[in-house]
């Protein structure tokens, strides 16, 4: 019998950053948790980040995941934006590091691949095939479901690698 | 007699955070510490924004400061380095945040004007200055020069605001 991984995928933002909970044993994934942490717009930029800082913090301490994954993205649109995204992403990364996680990272089309098994899916596709993979699973916004989704690509991706270390004999 | 302040200012990057501490006397500036926080290159980008905050949080045990300026810049050229930079940004914004200290930022523009009177004074005229306003800062690299600017700026600007106030009646 396989043991289980705990596994949060984390879907940054300044605004919303999504996280969701999965536990994989072997091929078979369930539903743990998922949610979304907002910073306050009004507030300054580094007291926002403390929010995101301190809601990860939390999140972690909760749920205990063994693993984390990290959509890999930036805004194509313009500079600021891409800034924005950096610097809550940078606290997405940082805090499942600091409490000793490996983190992988995703391209959004990875994990729309992971899922979809097509790189260029929309949100609703992606959607339908998180409530199929995870049944159990209850979200109120997008980026807790994007989230889950990265959590499912980081699952599936491990469970290659582990598959490719035993035919390596290792 | 003016009360002392002491200004962290941070000029951060992924590969190099320079940090430079100053105590603001009224309109005296006198140097305290500078420095430079570098990440392993070699490393994922997890570990090495953790290496970034490890050492926020010693520089920031060690010296005590009460206010905190951070540089605010974006790289052009391309969003993966703008990416990259919003992240280690994210990290500089996040230590004093945490730390309790309120958390400034200044455009480079706003940094050149305040330490060399224009908005567009390359780095020697910007080490020459600092090197005049703080006769006993040493530094071995450009980071930390920057950061020891920066913190020169908010000493300029958070006089300003309380002379305002004075004159306000407040």
């Amino acid at each position: 019998m396989s043991s289980v991984v705990r596994i949060i995928g984390i879907d940054p933002g300044l605004q919303r950053t999504g996280w969701g909970v999965v536990d994989a044993t072997g091929n078979r994934l369930s539903f743990v948790a998922c949610g979304t942490i907002t910073s306050t717009a009004a507030d300054e930029l580094a007291p926002r980040l403390v929010e995101l800082y301190d809601g990860l913090v939390a999140v972690i301490a909760a749920h205990a995941p063994d693993e984390a994954a990290v959509e890999h993205t930036f805004v194509n649109t313009n500079p600021t934006a891409t800034l924005k995204l950096g610097q809550a992403r940078g606290i997405a990364l940082l805090v499942p590091a600091k409490a000793g996680l490996t983190v992988a990272e995703y391209a959004p089309n990875a994990v729309k691949k992971a899922i979809v098994g097509a790189g260029h899916a929309d949100k609703t596709q992606i959607q339908h095939m998180v409530r199929i993979l995870l049944p159990k699973a209850v979200w109120t916004g997008a980026d807790a479901a994007d989230a889950l989704a990265i959590a499912i690509c980081h699952a599936h991706h491990r469970g290659s690698a582990a598959r490719m270390l035993r035919l390596a004999g290792s």
